[in-house]
């Protein structure tokens, strides 16, 4: 089958072997897959990953034991536990601590014709719902992680630091709660896909006041800093950004204003489907760029340049 | 009246002028006093403060305007509001932007004969809570503090990290959540004080597994990074310690493993008086010494001591 590769670079290979299918396992042929930031940053070498990355997808059940998958167009939860530690028994398993990654750890990901996971983490698309929007189901789910995490009240006043990709999914999620919300960011042309629906936005030099919430999703080296300056005392700060290095910050800082720090990953993807059903998220300003996944060099080149938001591989 | 004076270096005066009354403070006259690890970071520089330090203490009020407080022995609570603000009228007084701090910022503290505070900072302390235990009613506070912030739940597995002061009474404290509780420390005679009462310790090297809630009361650079090694998935760091300088820690872990990590400084006065009034607390085992006030810089240097816990000033 087709695939990218990385194994210190990622290379096109049409001889990729088809992924065996475990015990429990569904064969899903990809129909779509978005490039994410964790992709951009695996191709520069975070968490040693080698295989096929690619994590955000859409596809259709080919070959199930359990005959009612298949034909099924699917998303699938990303986190592969062992389903029998006290983090899998708990409802925990995207901490187990023997898990796999769908193309992150240990585990061959979407940027291919085929790919495998267990059937307990595939989750059915209404028909309603198309591939560019089912596409987003994964990254939306880590917006929704954020509320599962947080009572976010709706009398809070809260910003998301950030107009890349997950602030822009993570405004529109947060919004959804009635809270007092901004999303801030460097690029006019980005927040304005958030203020065309309604969504407040302001540039950083602009921004005074202290916030309930602060989430960031900057995925910059300053972004824990800012959050430090915006959080009221006895905030929150939502930390979604992973980073090689990060500017360092005040601690002390942390505890005088007893700040609670919240590191935040993957989330629940049966609200993130519910909310795309019912049109509550606008994927389609997201996308910058769809390429056939034969040309998934040059997609990958296209998705790290600057101002570039969400770039998707197709099959066919 | 007497006082230790701090302005770079730290001295003994006769000659400092009792403090006079604002408005809604009282008057009073200073029983003992406890030098915290604060009040050594502060003769080290921290907070940049200038003039008589001290903010754990049991007083007499000699004058106040509401009559009925005057001839009370009390503690006091440290952070002073403003009063009109909107920290101040959410019962969030400890955050007030324009907040004093008694002996710690822009306030004159304990390590004197008089000092004043408002009224309602004030706690009548029960007769049958001797000075030597009321002395400590300020960092019993503190540690309530972590319960006061979180949920403690008697199911959770919980360690202490440090086996200092604030590390003892923190242990004191929690073990009464009926919580699976561990105090680690370096110190076989300081953990003794607390297993002697049944409370379960462990010398760092001797711990493996992982906690639900991790307390950081160690006041060591490493304190943080040991706590993020200690903690579970999703699980919590309570972060008491404040340090002009931090080993570097890895923050992805915070966000991989979703980890809560909550700044916690000072806590409510009156579950500690409780406490202490129903002998829950055994406050004797950590007075190291005991010296006059006029021994002022004696004690401290005595209290700066590796080992020393609880060093305590006595006007008369």
């Amino acid at each position: 089958m087709r695939a990218l590769y990385f194994d210190k670079k990622l290379s096109h290979r049409t001889d990729y072997p088809v992924p065996k299918q475990k015990c429990n396992e569904a064969l899903i042929r990809i129909r779509m897959a978005g490039i994410c930031n964790t992709d951009l940053e695996i191709i520069n070498g975070y968490m040693d990953f080698k295989g096929v990355p690619g994590h955000e997808f859409v596809g259709i059940v080919e070959k199930s034991e359990e005959k009612k998958w298949e034909g099924k167009r699917v998303a699938g939860e990303i986190n592969i536990g062992c389903g029998v530690c006290s983090y899998c028994l708990s409802r925990m398993k995207n901490h187990c601590p023997n898990r796999s990654v769908l193309g992150i750890l240990k585990k061959d990901g979407a940027f291919a014709d085929y790919i495998t996971l267990p059937v307990r983490n595939l989750h059915a698309i209404p028909d309603s719902v198309s591939d560019e929007e089912a596409v987003f189901i994964e990254p939306i789910a880590a917006a929704f992680e954020i509320s599962h995490q947080v009572n976010i009240k709706p009398g809070d006043k809260i910003c998301v630091l950030g107009d890349g990709k997950l602030g822009i999914l993570a405004g529109q999620v947060l919004s959804l709660t009635g809270c007092n919300l901004t999303v801030i960011g460097h690029h006019e042309e980005k927040l304005s896909i958030l203020s065309e629906i309604g969504i407040h936005t302001s540039l950083h030099e602009d921004i005074n006041g202290k916030f309930d919430v602060v989430v960031d999703c900057t995925g910059s080296q300053s972004g824990l800093k800012k959050s430090l300056v915006l959080a009221k005392p006895k905030g929150k700060i939502i930390l979604k950004t992973t980073l090689a290095k990060r500017e360092p910050v005040d601690l002390n800082e942390l505890v005088i204003n007893e700040i609670d720090l919240i590191g935040s990953r993957c989330g629940p993807f049966a609200p993130a489907i519910r909310a795309l059903q019912k049109k509550l998220i606008d994927t389609r300003p997201l996308i910058s760029k769809t390429y056939f996944l034969d040309e998934g060099i040059e997609a990958f080149k296209y998705a790290s340049q600057k101002g570039v938001l969400k770039v998707i591989l197709k099959t066919e």
